[in-house]
């Protein structure tokens, strides 16, 4: 009797299934795509600076999902040298592509290029990863839902917000912890969830007492890029935590001499929450579905932008 | 001797006294814009539309403090029924005016007119404010010293952080609580203390435990708009208390029908901060002393970019 209760109390955490989810929109967003004409469908320029191998890895894999999903994709792989200029006439030239719905700047930048007047050349209306400053702006002044923003939104904090919604994670009035105040995670996810009524707390590497912090979160949602930082004695019983981190560490003696990790120590955090992303498979895979659905977004306004008013 | 340690531990808060920093912050502004050529002057624009005592109120201090200041203002006092067209065409002209270097709109505005479409039509060169989508994004982005921003931060908050900064309050990895995520205050405050190494949480209206919230707090900042909400039980003893709220409550019987109070209940807090801003005579001179500061900082960034390089 003692220990079937216990086994019932010590349950672990249902597993956010990010593949799955994923895999369900990019189905939605084909068949939205197969609908289209024939020669009127969402493209996505993806360009691509110099040979590291995990952008070129990224890169490939944002080009494969847009075959799958129906999407044009137009790559542009310049060498490490390539000049700020030849970038930026490259991206005027999208610009101005009837084509081209969507312009994707793969990062980090060699550091002879200018990372903010690149980011900055790319059209607001083209920029699907919400990192132009109109719509970092447009950003901290929304306070609609998040699919509903006529505006590009960051894709990993977008797809966040996706995984919180579909596992009915109730967001007003939780307290929830962004571990991590990147422009690209951090801080936009804290104004989403801001939006959403949650009380918010940003910590990071400066932060006092994190534990003591992350201890009273209902939502746990760790970017900074720390391999297993969060360990299931830092969590509330029963908190959701959203695992952004994907940092590879060596594993000697193994077939595969490294494996990715999450920010957070998965097997003792999922004895701890009650619901959780694994890595890989959590917020991984909707990055990707999220640069799609952006696609299709900025394609569809585009469409109403052009379409004669009534 | 009893009675002596009692009274040695129960000390009130240092009164963090604004009136006496904006005057000498005012006084510095006075003395860079004397040292001017005659003819060289920074320019304010002030448009106020329709009769709203406060606004009024509030318009005119501004332009007194421009007089005392050195710093010419342009006063456009227009009718509650003026149009949106007629409101934009004097910005453009604004924009172009070679003698104005910041316009401020105040709010609120009249409800037949758009507000976001009047802010944007500000020049950003020119916004104050610091309310124009590119200088919000500005903020978002910047992490420098808030004195040090080629950019207007909004003036409320950016007073808050010299008050801060005159009180020799640490930041860095402290615990701040921001009560309130309004566009004006609340969320561009918890930026400016985030790129000052704080641990950043916002509450609002629809927190749960608002006031566990608010004990944890090293540094409060009210700004709700709620009168006196904040009481001294809600603070950890030690805790630095900065009140952004105005508001006017009735005193039935009293020689005067009415007292401005902040969003803190002064004299209970006061037993248990270590520092305090007193409401009036807190935050509020800072703003005007921050719009001063504003438009002479928007003033010499114009000058250095019509001067002639070496």
């Amino acid at each position: 009797m003692t220990s079937l209760s216990t086994e019932q109390v010590k349950s672990e955490a249902h597993i956010i299934d990010g593949k799955a989810i994923a895999a369900s929109i990019r189905q939605d967003i084909a068949e939205q795509v197969a609908a289209l004409g024939e020669t009127d469908k969402p493209g996505l320029a993806v360009i691509l600076v110099g040979s590291r191998l995990d952008s070129q890895t990224y890169v490939n894999m944002k080009k494969k999902a847009c075959e799958a999903a129906g999407i044009v994709s137009f790559g542009f792989d310049f060498e490490d040298t390539v000049t700020q200029e030849v970038l930026l006439e490259t991206i005027q030239k999208l610009n101005q592509d009837d084509r081209v719905h969507g312009i994707l700047v793969q990062l980090p930048l060699p550091s002879h290029l200018d990372q903010d007047a690149t980011l900055k050349s790319v059209h607001p209306d083209k920029d699907v990863d919400g990192l132009h400053p109109t719509n970092v702006a447009a950003l901290q002044m929304y306070s609609g839902h998040f699919l509903e923003a006529p505006f590009s939104i960051p894709c990993t904090p977008l797809g966040c917000c996706v995984l919180l919604e579909q596992s009915a994670v109730p967001l007003r009035g939780a307290h929830c912890v962004v571990l991590g105040r990147s422009q690209l995670v951090g801080w936009p996810m804290a104004r989403l969830l801001l939006a959403q009524d949650a009380t918010v707390t940003v910590v990071h590497s400066k932060t006092k007492n994190i534990e003591d912090m992350v201890r009273q979160a209902d939502v746990v949602v760790a970017a900074v890029g720390r391999a297993e930082m969060v360990k299931g004695d830092w969590l509330k019983p029963g908190a959701v935590v959203i695992d952004v981190g994907i940092n590879s560490v060596d594993t000697p003696g193994e077939k595969k001499p490294y494996k990715l990790v999450g920010d957070v120590h998965y097997d003792s955090a999922k004895a701890v929450a009650s619901k959780i992303t694994p890595v890989p498979g959590g917020v991984g895979p909707m990055t990707i579905a999220m640069l799609l659905r952006n696609t299709l977004a900025s394609f569809q306004r585009m469409q109403k932008q052009t379409q004669t008013p009534l």
